[in-house]
């Protein structure tokens, strides 16, 4: 994958200074550009890098005016940010286009897989399973019985899907991540010393959602766990049995959200935040990472921040007045000693 | 797997009240009831939906008393809970009937393996490993070198144990768990730039064991990591080499217990809960959500929170307080006011 | 693996008292000897379990005088704690000998391995991948396009490292870890639909760095995200885009560190540590357990606590007041109801 100065100002309407046969094969930030690699200038905070950079070519707007010499070859584009934007894009979809059915794949009998399916090595599709068009498997992935892949859908190599998943189209599933193990369920002992409650529902996916890796993603005991459209997940997040996060709902890394608890659309949890089961989240509520929630969020739009969390404002009030509990101890000594003397 | 009304009432020893030759194939909540799936009715909160249910089939107690139409055809039993659970349990032990031994799996010449095996494609069984009889090993599994598998265990796709792990009976383990692995211990440089503490013992784990999704166990330094009988873990749990879980012990998601950690019988951990290294924690302990365990709790039967923890009821007491520090401050301002007009 | 004591006394260069044909096939702690293993006493603490182990040998240090009868034979070396140490190196060592290139396993035609290479079963080895010397990749391993991996590595069952990935020498990464998965970052909705940024950068892991069970390390948005010379990591971590992790820290299980984070040399953080985007994390900085770093801490050396963290010692001393807040409270609802009734 090399393209020429003149090909890259092609696609992106632009216009060459400098040598328009220099090659490259690679992005790079101007700051760490490396020959070889096409760079972009937009934020003036970065100028100071142009007269020192590597990069074989950089992107750079319409009036951008040097004021010294540049060794890069210079494409001028009404949007630097933009254009290049379009170029990690292009960059992107060329270099994970992989395509072609692996002979050492195994498809049941009974699995219908549709067009443009790219199959990596040692990936197991399940009985029964239906697998859209273009979708890519990446190697040692297991797709369990009954499962349905939406099309245009990426799940990465060795995701494991349990049997009657549901994944819609245009989503993406990273690395080690697991969707449909049983629920967290246990109940006193019955006469056949069972205890496990059997966990017989499963796992809906709706278009358009992406999903870290190692990421754990109970079934529902009966009924569905659900990922509406949109859902964004960092890495390694739990979500328990029955939950359903709302569309364009984002979480970040290590969330934890146990069973049967209801996520509205488009929420912001940080890092680390940890919810309590059968609880109702209300639409745009924003979590504060290492916060726990253990109450339901009823009203749309609010911030919180605690373990147990309330209103993040009030939060960082009381927090600073902790930070300081040394003081207000003093303080009290103080009057404590003054009452004593007066009353002596 | 189709049932008919008459074929479940036989099953259950109920009498149909409606058309015996409904058939249904799977089960459903009676508020989300579909046609072609039975439900129940036991909580008299949920009375309204049988009214409305598109389930075909309802399992209600003997006594119930209808005040509109139904449209699914009803079953009536002694207890319609007791019922259904065992139709749960019935439909989870056909759907899970794995069997057979794929001729893409690997088994090692050195390896012995009992009756009734399933083992998936890709799955690996390591040398001199020994798996009991009735056990199912999903795809992509990795049994490492002298693992011991028990009678009865379920092993799901994409479980890695590594050498000498020792496995019970009737244990379930689910995909992404890792068995075995290094604990995490370091030295300062010896003479050969080593500073790794070699990792040479390994990981026991009794009877009726569960482990949830993507949990990590570190193999002992020397000896073992232990989970005892009827241990039940959530997801993404980390164990550290040589912890040992005590018997019915049930940890939450992300649970962290840091190494050589000894925890007694029965408790209970919630959610993200951390334990540090070479601690003691006795019998029937609780421990809130996100609290943080820095010393041996040696009473049976406590209930710990906070980051470090201390006995739940006076942390909520605190965390109160805590709440209220802004107002808490303003009294103290007053009472200084007060203290200075008295002196002025 | 069968060794007497003669030939354990002549690697350790210690002299033998009792049966010098009595063999032992693994180590044991003295305190759970059990017979044909090898134990050590070198702490004073442990003398009284000498008297009782059963282990079949003991390594004691040139002057332990007995004051009871021993079962076991003894090797009498210079430190008994030092020829333990070599003992269970060498174990560890001969355990791990893996080797052979399985005949089930991928190698892309134009991929390159180096010699002494032990490629497991059902592993992935992908187009252009580049493979050193003496590396151990187990079985069900993927790496993925264009990875390099340094000499002397060793990669357990079931590793998933994506295309671009470079991975040094003498490294250690256990099962389940995932490394190159996209970073999270996600943007307003553009002309297109698309909310995704290109992630495109990748993963560079130097040399001497072992990496714990199922941590999830993102690639960078551009550029690479970066663990240094001898870093060391538990399990379950989580590292975001971009990140930088300075030479020999060393991170505790469950820590998740934001964007575009650089942490210095030498740090140790912790389980559950959390640390926010875009910061700098100062050489030699200890965290303590589920701390949240939420600011740069610029000087070196220092310890910090809480969430968000601050100053250990202060953090400490604020927490003993929090504890008391109960009994803080009562001093000013006392001094109160004095000023009222001298005022009245």
């Amino acid at each position: 994958m090399q393209f020429s100065a003149k090909q890259i100002a092609g696609i992106l309407n632009g216009t060459i200074e400098g040598n328009p046969d220099v090659t490259v094969s690679t992005l790079s930030k101007i700051e760490e550009g490396r020959p070889g690699s096409i760079s972009f200038l937009a934020n003036p905070v970065y100028t100071q890098y142009i007269y020192g950079t590597d990069a074989s070519l950089v992107i750079v707007n319409k009036d951008f005016e040097a004021t010294a010499p540049i060794k890069a070859t210079l494409i001028r584009v009404e949007s630097a940010a933009a254009a290049f934007a379009k170029l990690l894009e292009m960059y992107d979809q060329v270099k994970r286009n992989k395509t072609g059915v692996s002979k050492q794949a195994y498809i049941s009998d009974s699995a219908k897989v549709g067009e443009g399916l790219y199959l990596g090595e040692f990936a197991v599709i399940g009985d029964n399973a239906r697998i859209g068009n273009n979708v890519k498997i990446y190697p040692q992935v297991y797709i369990g019985d009954n499962v349905t892949v939406g099309d245009n859908t990426t799940i990465y190599a060795g995701v494991k899907i349990y049997s009657d998943t549901v994944i819609g189209s245009k989503c993406i599933i990273h690395s080690g991540t697991v969707i449909g193990s049983d629920g967290f369920r246990f109940e006193p002992q019955n006469e056949e010393g069972q205890r496990k409650v059997p966990q017989i529902g499963n796992v809906v996916i709706e278009d358009d959602v992406e999903i870290g890796a190692n990421c754990a993603i109970d079934r529902a005991t009966l009924g569905s766990t659900i990922l509406r459209k949109g859902v964004k997940f960092d890495n390694l997040i739990h979500i328990a049995h029955n939950v359903e996060v709302g569309e364009n709902s984002y979480l970040a890394a290590c969330n934890v959200i146990a069973g049967s608890t209801r996520i509205g659309k488009n929420c912001m949890f940080s890092g680390q935040v940890g919810i309590v089961g059968h609880l109702q989240i209300a639409d745009n509520t924003i979590i504060t990472a290492q916060s726990g929630i253990s109450k339901s969020i009823t009203k749309a739009g609010e911030v919180h921040m605690g373990s147990p969390a309330f209103d993040a404002n009030k939060y960082r009030k009381a927090y600073i007045h902790f930070r300081n509990l040394d003081n207000i101890v003093q303080r009290i000594d103080k009057l404590e000693k003054q009452n004593k003397q007066q009353q002596g």
